[in-house]
This record gives C-alpha cells, sequence and structure tokens, in this order.
C-alpha cells in the first residue's frame, strides 16, 4: 500500500526535522543562482542561517515573472553539463519558464510519481495508457518515468487522436490512463458513438485526472461514466511537474508530499497564512532539487488546508482540490466567480452532457453571462416543457452558487467547440 | 571516442561467437512465443541446435504481416507483467505492429543509442534538442533514454511549431538535433525568414537525421546549410527504433550493432544473400531482447554491404545508406525508380531549393511523370532562358540516372505541400 512507508508515514515531528534538514540545503544550493544571490544580499539574508519555516517567510516569494525575468540560467543552481533535461512551461508568448533537472532530480521526481501512482493502487501487472501530451509539458514524460519506476506496462501514446486512444483501451484493456478531466467527459461520448460501452468493454479500474481544476461532481460523472475510480493529481512544471500533491484511496483531499515541498496557503492579498479550511494561494518551495531549487513559488492556484489525520495512515497533511487559479476567476457584476463554481454545479445534473461554455460579453455597456450547456441526446427529443424546467432549475442552482443569474441556453450534443487539451470553459469577451 | 570499447572494437572471431551464444539465447527465447513455437513445431525446427547463422536461415523469415496476425501477444515470450513499455507502428489502418519492451530491453536499447551518439561525438556538455515525436513512434522516445544515458541535457521539444524549434536552437545555442532529413531542409528556409542565419547564429555541430531514406546529397545540402555534421540514423520500430545502424565520424556508411543484431541482405525475390556491393533487402534477427525477439524480419529496406575495414577502428560490419524500401519503388514506363534517384540529383544542384514533388499520373491510357521542383528565390526574377537552361539540365541529369524522361516544373519557394513528418515526395494518382 506505501511505496515507502517509513517516509508516507513518518511522524510529524521527524517529518518537521526533515523539512528543516532539506530546507537548509535548499537555501545553500538557491544562494548559487545569480537570482537568490542577488536577492540574499540585496535583503542582508545569510542562507546558512535559514532553516525554519519561520526563517524561510522572510525571503519575498518568487513569482512567475521573476523565473522568466532569469532567463535563461538566473536560476540554474549547478553547472550546465549536470543537468540532463530542461522543462519548460510553453503558455503564450514571450519567454518560456524553464526549469532544469540533474539526474538525481528526474529520478527524485519519478520517485514522487510512483509514490502517488502507487499509493491509489497501480502496480507491476497494470497497463498504464498515459494520454497526456510528451514533450516540454511535463504531465507525459512526468508520469512516464514515475509509472516506469513502478513497472506497469507504459503505452506512451500521448495526447489526441481519440480513436486510436480508444482502440487501446479496447485492444489492450487498458488498466490505468491519465487523463484531462474535460477530455475524459469528451471521450466517453466517442466510445459510446463508436458503439461501445465504457463500463463493459474497457477495463480501466485506476484514472488519473489532472492539469485542469475540476470539481468533485466531474469526479464522479467520470467514475460513473467508466465505471472506475478517478484520482485527482495535482502538480505544475514549476515544481516538477505531476507528483506535488496526490489523493490516496480514500480520496479526501490530496496529500501533498512535506518531504519534497513545504506548502503554504496564503491570503494572495496580505500573504497572510491561512488556517485550516480557509481558501488562499498556494505558495511552493523545492526541497530535493539540486539544479532549480525554487523557494516560496506563488502557483496562484487556490486551495485550504485539511485539518485532520487520514484513515490511509500517511503523516502528510492534505489540501482540498485546487478551487481555482487566481488567473482564471472572472468578476461579473462585481461578483468574483470561478468557473468551477458552475462545473460543480452543471455536473450534479444527469441531464447535463460532456461539454459546456461560459460566454462573458459587453452589450450597450452592460455585461451579460450566457452559458451554453450540452444535454443529452435523449432530452433533445421534444418535451420542450421539461427543457424549460431544466433550463430554470439550472439557472436557480447557478444563482444560488454564484449570486448571479446567468443566460442559460441548452443545446445539442457535439455542438460545442472541443479540444484534445485543457478544456476551454471561458470566453470573456467583455476586453476585446 | 568508443562507448564500449571491447565490444565495438572486437575481433571478428569473437564478435561471430558472442552474436552465436545470443543467437541460440534468442531462438530459445522466441520459443516461448506462441507464433514461433508453432512455427518451429510445424517444420520440426529444433530451437537449441540453431547456433549459427547457416542454422538460423532454416527458418522463413517473419513479415510485418506475420507481426500483425500475431496481435496482441502472439510474439511475446515474457510474462505480460515483465512488460514495462510498448511501442507501436502507426502506420496504415487496421492493426498494428506491436512491440513490447522489458526494463532490460529498453536498457539495452537506450545503450545502443548512447554508442551511436557518443560514436559521432555527442558528450555530457551537449544540448540536445530531440525534434522527433515522442509517444508510440521510437524516435522520440528512443534517442531521448540514449541521450539521458550519456547525461547530455535534453530538450524534449518533440516534432512540430517550427517557430518553437527555432527559438529554442536560438535561445540555447542548442549544438546537437534529431531531426527528419526533409524538415532540416524546410526549417533552415524558415530560419532564414526569421532573420537568422543557421550558420552563424546557431550552434549546431551534430546533426542526426533520420526516419526517411536520403541521399548523400541532401546530407550535404543539410551539413551546408548548417555548418554543421549530420550523420545518418538507421532503425525500425520492429527492431527497437533508432540504434540498429549509425554512421562513425568517418561518415563513410553505416556500422550495423551486430552485438545485437544479426543482419542479413538479400536478394528480395530469391532470398540469396548478396556479395558486398550488391543492392538487397535488409532481414534483420535481434540478439538481446527478452520481451519481443524476432527472427529474420524482412525490414524492406535496401542497402549493400561495404566490405572495407573502418579507419575508425570499430569492426562491425558496415552498409551503405538506405536506398530506398521496396515499398517505395515505383515503375514508370517499365522502370524501377526509387525516390532517392530523383533526390540525389536535386540536390546535387545548388539552384533547387528546399521542397520538391514527384507526380505520376495516367493520361488517355499513358502514364505521365512531372517533377515539380521549388528554386532558390533569387533565382525566380525574370532571366526566362536561365530557368530554361536549368530546367534542361535537370531533366538531363534525371534521364541519365533513370533512364525515364519526366516533364520538370520550376516552381516558387513554398508553393508545394509541407509537413512537419516524414516528408510525401511522391504522390502516385495511376491507382486512385
Ligand atoms: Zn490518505
Ligand atoms: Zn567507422
Amino acid at each position: 500500500m506505501y511505496w515507502e512507508k517509513e517516509i508516507e508515514t513518518m511522524d510529524r515531528e521527524q517529518l518537521t526535522q526533515l523539512q528543516s534538514k532539506r530546507l537548509q540545503a535548499t537555501v545553500l544550493q538557491a544562494a548559487k543562482t545569480s537570482y537568490y544571490k542577488k536577492l540574499f544580499d540585496k535583503l542582508h539574508i545569510q542562507p546558512e542561517k535559514i532553516s525554519t519555516l519561520k526563517d524561510l517567510q522572510n525571503i519575498p516569494p518568487t513569482t512567475k515573472e521573476d523565473l522568466r525575468s532569469g532567463f535563461p540560467y538566473g536560476f540554474l543552481a549547478t553547472p550546465l553539463e549536470q543537468v540532463v533535461r530542461l522543462h519548460s512551461s510553453s503558455g503564450t508568448t514571450g519567454v518560456p519558464t524553464v526549469i532544469y533537472h540533474t539526474a538525481a532530480d528526474i529520478d527524485s521526481w519519478s520517485n514522487l510519481v510512483a509514490r502517488s501512482l502507487y499509493g491509489v493502487g497501480v502496480r507491476k501487472n497494470d497497463i498504464f495508457q498515459n494520454m497526456m501530451s510528451y514533450g516540454l509539458f511535463t504531465g507525459g514524460l512526468g508520469m512516464h518515468y514515475g509509472a516506469e519506476k513502478i513497472g506497469t506496462l507504459v503505452i506512451p501514446i500521448a495526447a489526441g487522436n481519440s480513436k486510436r486512444q480508444i482502440w487501446f483501451l479496447k485492444n489492450f484493456q487498458t488498466t490505468v490512463t491519465h487523463i484531462i478531466p474535460s477530455y475524459a467527459l469528451l471521450l466517453s461520448n466517442l466510445i459510446k458513438s463508436e458503439g461501445l460501452d465504457s463500463s463493459q468493454d474497457l477495463n480501466l479500474k485506476i484514472m488519473l485526472i489532472g492539469a485542469e481544476p475540476h470539481s468533485e461532481e466531474t469526479r464522479q460523472r467520470i467514475e460513473e461514466l467508466y465505471q472506475s475510480k478517478a484520482f485527482n493529481s495535482y502538480g505544475l512544471s514549476e515544481m516538477n511537474g505531476p507528483g506535488v500533491a496526490f489523493e490516496c484511496a480514500y480520496q479526501n483531499g490530496l496529500h501533498v508530499w512535506e518531504d519534497a515541498y513545504i506548502l503554504e496557503i496564503v491570503n494572495p492579498k496580505t500573504l497572510e497564512p491561512c488556517p485550516a479550511g480557509e481558501l488562499g494561494e498556494m505558495i511552493l518551495t523545492t526541497l530535493s532539487r539540486q539544479a532549480t531549487p525554487i523557494l516560496r513559488y506563488r502557483t496562484k492556484d487556490l486551495a485550504y488546508w485539511i485539518d485532520e489525520p487520514c484513515p490511509c495512515g500517511r503523516t502528510h497533511y492534505r489540501i482540498s482540490r485546487i478551487q481555482g487559479r487566481t488567473d482564471d476567476m472572472f468578476i461579473y457584476h462585481g461578483v468574483n466567480i470561478f468557473p468551477i463554481q458552475i462545473d460543480k454545479v452543471l455536473m450534479n445534473n444527469p441531464e447535463v452532457g460532456s461539454n459546456y461554455l461560459i460566454i462573458l460579453e459587453r452589450k450597450d455597456l452592460r455585461d451579460t453571462m450566457k452559458v451554453e450547456i450540452e444535454i443529452k441526446p435523449e432530452l433533445f427529443i421534444g418535451d420542450l416543457p421539461k427543457l424549460e424546467r431544466l433550463r430554470e432549475r439550472i439557472q436557480a442552482e447557478i444563482r444560488s452558487e454564484t449570486l448571479v443569474t446567468p443566460e442559460i441556453i441548452l443545446v445539442e450534443p457535439g455542438t460545442l467547440p472541443t479540444t484534445e487539451g485543457k478544456a476551454v470553459r471561458v470566453v470573456d469577451k467583455r476586453q476585446l
């Protein structure tokens, strides 16, 4: 059940000691980079004196813009010759963020992924179809190396080509997959249209879903569609990629691998720590990275601490699922809204299909919000009063969740735009 | 200079002994697969008695269709639980060919790739931009694992997105790349159109070119464009992928890694062995594979033996570059033609640009052949008599090389269709 029992169930005091020891090493390592050296000099920080979370909090957070400004080698702490890999966020235009890895970095990252996979039941005799993009994006290669450490049969099929995905799922009776949740919803439609029943003809037992925030209701929808367990995976390329935090078999939040990361959750405005249960921005510090140590990275991801021991016996603290990103929050009529709030309402309605789109527009100086929702094919034949009741119910539920009242448009399955990558859930035309 | 001196420079007698020992183990391993067990039973072959090339030749060759017919597990020699990876030819429709690998298989494959890369000068302090597709295709992950074994910095950028490729080439001063030769030609145009000079602004020193047959003239063209060495890499997914045969620094043919493969070159019709210098089909037998041993695989690739010791000191026999595939040969007016013959003529003309297309059609029961050729932009302004002389010269050279006289059409740069994968050089509309 445990990949590394000693570390996973280490008592808190020992774990804190381990963190402290690794933090010291990390800060000294960071002092070798030109970025942190300059920062420490400027603020008169003595790296050898930093060993506790309290000490760490004297260092100002590192942002994505800082990483960018350090391109190419401002955050590199080892000779380039020791680097065996780089990954990079493709993201938007301009300079990408680049993270370098030594062989030891790749090994410890792979180990964190193996620990996560093993914890939810992935074993040597599983067949693992990795549907994430391979390349500079960390979701593909990151999971690949972790699964390889376990000795699972990896099908490195990468993203896209849904027909081929289905062919492999069926013909190899794939037991484990790594998949973007919105794509899992779309793929189930295609599976159906190929005349297959995802709960009968396929053999999925474990689905690792990540790379985009999603609601508990989306997870339950996926589990029902595939008759498989779905586990929430969290990571970001700046912190390696997958393997930062992962659900255990109890599916009650994500254990943060605290031997490898220090997590703070803070109020994004004041940077004050949030108590358990209070939503805040995650700030992460690497504890076992040689080439690119990063101190207090502002992830822009929002979650809260869960202050209860987990029945699985792991002592690493848990966080809630990601509730959104400070980036993808939008303001409508003065109200802050995260797309995941809408996701939650929609996926809780069995009449709703696999795709929806939130559209914000400005008409005659007034903002409008419209939610286009694909509904199940069997509902689309006739019975207009029934559809009208559904429309009104969804509208009321969204109002109750978000305090705003969008226009609701029910559309036929397959009419909204799709992608084989991360879903685009919000189109905000107000800034255009 | 050598990755494994002992094996690479082993004297022929010892090498033959090593092959014989490994052949015995491979045939016994193959006897564990349902396909070969049935074949051996049917033909009364006693696997324990096969230890020489002569013995081996009593076994009928295995074809791609045989591999397909054995789907999914007919060629699997180990318990599925020991398999850690599969690769698959996407190829055409229908059942793909699937090759399984144990952890030891991946390791010995990676070692062959590392040996090939090290032999042409790739070192720990190089920066290696791997432009091949990552996933089921073996070109991406195969080279990736080999380069990682050396400890090179791997940029796993994968195929496509030329602008990003150029950005990385420039900003990381990439020293080594793995690239499809036709794409290297196209990319150099794009580099120019971004205002860069590939010989000045880039830092490429070693280009590994493979995945499609190409002429010596194409190689020289690439070397000139990038002011870099370009080495010919040969492999196919059924035999792992890259790392079957590779040029050494002398660029005088490809050393076949005979400790890992037995190569026969035969007349494709009679299956009689070809003497050195005579073009024939390559038939390959794996010598160090556990999960999917394959005996006498008909590659459909055409090459000839080179019967001369190599000044590099490696004793593994050399073959010519691939001269074509039995598959891509076409017959025009009764003459057998390989696209590489046209490639050779065109790339030898400095006026010719980076792209061309051979089009075969049937008009009024008569076959026609037309070669559309992009020429360099500076030639396209005026001077019609000069263009006409160029057209006539190319036509004469193709006639002298192939004995047929195609229509030659000179077109502007950028007008012919392009792809970021393997180039399509022949469009045969006669069968449509
Ligand atoms: Zn737990
Ligand atoms: Zn040589």
